[in-house]
């Protein structure tokens, strides 16, 4: 029977499997920071309102510019942050992954390489992999925060062309200080000049602010955002970028032409009309963000200071034990392979006191 | 005021140009190969209630195998060929762009090579670019054939890792035989082995069978389709390919994780859900394609045979003089720079018969 390694795949490829986590069928989905809350029914309505139209002349090419849907998302990362960005200085794609592929294909790629400090978001090491960059894991202390010195060290010694900051860090939760930031921004531009791309993707649920201000003067940083969280619309693959209006440019020079469907396009237009509506959800998730930080210390756990809606904690000597303990009693997390340490998404007040019960049941036992 | 060239980008992206026909609004569109007959109304809204569907679930990722969008694919491929595929054949992206970028991904890429014969599809060589992939221009006759003798030996010359048949060919209009693409996949094999790609994007318009049967017994044969142009739905980009199970496996390595909307798998659907009407439009359009040959010889121009929904006509000493002539006439169609040649959708009778119009006034003129 042939399989993958008898076709003339890269070499790089071979005995890797797909990226992933495992999608199960079971009562409380805790695993993938999805937003645990519907989209409330008018807004159904209106993506379909919004849909139909669309279909109407699906037999055109959508538009390929997304102007009606750049212009939008411009006006909402302004009213949110009081920073003034405008059409130019947003690009979208289907979801932030896509959003990232483009900027390794401009900015990295064959003989350049990428940075990020790990363990952060696993797709930007796997996406430079898949466009031919060389990926450089950087350092990242005991207590999951970035060393300064450290990172700077690193970033003056390998000279990567792409720097990825991920904040709030994926999977464990903090954020990073904008000081933090300024100073591997400065790095950056004194090792190569290279460019800087702040993974914003949980950003609505922070304690602190967006650091979109940086933008104004500094061409080579990007931030990167998503609908999927925020918006609760995971099933809408819409990611997007704010920039410098050249790196909006350059990345036209590698995207596919009409990447973004009119239906994709519609739907999300939809989703910012109701954004008071889906910023309050946000609001609950932060309350149950801090609800879930608190219990699990009160149990008796290492929790890692969160401003996502998910919490890392902790320490477990065999965290896929837990991992399946937790499980078996009907609520599924995600092992990301940090040693010590599983990931739990904040689900509504029900499915978290579902998983609440089930960690106190792992403690008492005190198993893993 | 910084521009692309300030910014640290890759070095052949310097001085190039985003892809992509001028999106101009004139009365007659024919440049873009888009299928001129709008969805009809049962189907807007069916893909509706499908899409409302898919939006309650908004929050929660999609499907990220999209099984049952991939069975249904395999279903109209064994249906409309009679070879019969299954899910594990089948694979779907955001548009047959998306599914080529994973094809070079996955057997091309870095220190790689492909082939294609030129003039095809300009998008191959681009993705190639995009993916850090060498491309080379394989030779194509005078008369946009493929000359097995020359191909085969541009084969054992260059030893590309993939190669590229777009039957029927873009923007020519012509197929290529059966025996050629047999050829061509013997040569490709003997001179590394490597992938062979056969882009059918159009397959649905031609007077000849898909190459689809010719999977049996081939691992390295992959067939590319989309439903832009005989599902009339090019705005919702829905590609796919059909191959041995392996190649489907293989290509997971490289694809985003989730890269197909919720909202894109449901039209898509949707839409195949009503495949009968779809290629009742698709017998207009080639009766249609049928006309604008006959009529265009009658008035004079050489024309090239054509089995897709465009039709490649000549020659002309200033072509891009030529297109300017039939747009100030109110008709878009393309330069797609071919020495000579400019190319033409077909629309709907009335859109052809203005375009028919034009390019007798053309002719009369003696101009170009």
């Amino acid at each position: 029977m042939t399989g993958i390694d008898d076709l003339p795949v890269r070499d790089e490829l071979r005995g890797k499997s797909p990226y992933g986590a495992p999608q199960l069928d079971v009562p409380v989905r805790l695993n993938t920071n999805e937003n645990p809350y519907p989209l409330p029914e008018e807004l159904v309505e209106r993506i379909t309102e919004r849909v139909r139209e669309a279909a109407r002349d699906l037999n055109r090419y959508p538009d390929r510019d997304a102007v009606e849907l750049r212009t939008q998302l411009a006006k909402y990362l302004t009213d949110t942050t009081g920073h003034e960005v405008a059409l130019a200085n947003v690009w979208a794609a289907n979801g932030s992954n896509e959003v990232i592929q483009q900027l390794l294909q401009t900015f990295a790629g064959p003989g350049r390489s990428a940075i990020g400090f790990e363990p952060s978001y696993s797709m930007h090491g796997l996406i430079a992999r898949g466009t031919g960059t060389e990926w450089i894991s950087g350092p990242r202390e005991d207590d999951f925060t970035i060393d300064v010195d450290a990172a700077t060290r690193a970033i003056a010694e390998h000279r990567p062309d792409v720097v990825f900051v991920t904040t709030p860090n994926n999977p464990t939760g903090n954020a990073v200080p904008r000081e933090t930031v300024l100073a591997l921004y400065e790095a950056a531009q004194a090792a190569k000049p290279s460019m800087v791309v702040v993974d914003e993707a949980y950003i609505e649920f922070s304690h602190g602010d967006s650091l979109l201000p940086l933008l104004a003067g500094r061409p080579n940083l990007v931030i990167s955002r998503t609908m999927s969280k925020a918006f609760g619309a995971a099933g809408l693959r819409l990611g997007y970028l704010a920039a410098h209006p050249a790196v909006v440019d350059a990345v036209q020079l590698v995207r596919l032409p009409y990447h973004l469907s009119a239906v994709t396009q519609a739907t999300a237009l939809a989703a910012l009309e109701h954004t008071g509506t889906l910023l309050k959800y946000v609001e609950q998730l932060k309350a149950e963000r801090d609800r879930l930080v608190a219990e699990l210390r009160a149990i008796g756990y290492e929790v890692t200071e969160s401003d996502a809606n998910f919490v890392q904690f902790g320490r477990f000597g065999d965290p896929h034990a837990a991992w399946r303990f937790i499980l078996d009693r009907g609520v599924l997390i995600r092992d990301n392979g940090v040693p010590g340490f599983l990931r739990v998404s904040a689900g509504t007040p029900e499915e978290n006191d579902a998983f609440l019960d089930a960690v106190r049941e792992l403690k008492k036992e005190q198993r893993v």
